[in-house]
């Protein structure tokens, strides 16, 4: 079975959102953040620290971007997966990676610097910086959802949305969705409207595999 | 015939080494970095003012990590692609992902706050803050590399390697390198002696297409 390693409402949410996306069955473990700190003896399963970590057999996988494309092509065929075949492809690439180096690291940052770091090393600026760069970035996804499009590739909700939208997810955490225009407003509630996210939301609460 | 827009050495250079590797003809636009500063012509192309922009027929992509594995699996078949049927496939997405988002990005952060920004807007902190991060990943690749492995995945030269290979071209250009363990270091030689990557040096600066 599956093993997800796991941070309420982190990044590794993708990971779990696709699992229940997909129907898998999987044996979730609940860190507290940052595990690294609160849970030293994670480091033995995976010596980043980080999350997510999820295990299938002999692969070990700890980008959460890449889980889902990994779980669609893997375990498909499904249409949450774009095929190389069709129109889309590249299209879907390209959005599973913006969808962390583009639209999630950058909150990582105004994070740090605005909540994790001890008071005196807090740097107003950067935080700024980087969430006028989020912001901007997102405006791309507007111009993408501009002709009422409902879903970003092939017609289709895919792992490329499921991706993005835990980039949104996290900027609500962030108070900058009020910064968010109609279209990616609207697009967020389809998002969180699925069946399998709020599977996902409730999974991670209410999980007697909790290691905290 | 595929388009490539490219500033020197920076993140586009993976799709260049990428289509030298592939061996697939190309056009060649080398814009001034920022090109939304220098070119500002280039938005009409890409809103966002980014490189690299890629454009195949309809495609057309932006995210540096994601073309390589679109040329690989689009044009293959290709030893330079791990297919989903073999053992090192998630692997393989995963050193995708982790080239940018984990070793690509904490490094412009440090571009931007020493290099980039005006005097006034340089923050030491946090350039220090995230070579610290990226030189703590790295040592993923140093593990990675450990048991005298030449490559990353499935025992041979993958694009994976590849976009890893252009975050260390980046580290070396930031003069971090001289923190690179003796694994990476040789790693680093392998990637920068093959003939594809001295290809996409050579093409970079003797090119006609020039729009700087």
């Amino acid at each position: 079975m599956i093993e997800l390693y796991h941070c309420i409402d982190a990044r590794s949410f993708r990971a779990l959102w696709a699992l229940e996306e997909m129907g898998l069955p999987y044996r979730l473990h609940v860190l507290p953040f940052p595990p690294r700190v609160h849970q030293p003896g994670y480091l033995e399963q995976n010596p980043l620290g980080t999350i997510p970590l999820m295990i299938d057999g002999e692969v070990r996988m700890t980008e959460s971007a890449a889980i889902p494309q990994y779980l669609a092509t893997r375990y498909g065929p499904t249409p949450l997966a774009v095929g190389v075949e069709e129109p889309d492809y590249g299209l879907w690439l390209d959005w599973l990676h913006r969808s962390e180096a583009t639209l999630t690291f950058p909150q990582t940052i105004v994070l740090r610097y605005t909540r994790l770091e001890p008071e005196e090393r807090r740097l107003q600026q950067a935080a700024d910086d980087y969430a006028q760069w989020f912001l901007s970035r997102l405006r791309h996804l507007t111009r993408a959802l501009a002709d009422g499009r409902e879903w970003l590739c092939a017609g289709r909700f895919t792992m490329a949305d499921l991706c993005v939208g835990y980039a949104l997810l996290f900027a609500r955490t962030l108070n900058l969705d009020h910064k968010f225009s109609p279209e990616v407003s609207a697009y967020w509630d389809r998002l969180s409207a699925r069946t399998a996210f709020i599977a996902a939301q409730a999974a991670q609460t209410s999980n007697p595999e909790e290691l905290a």
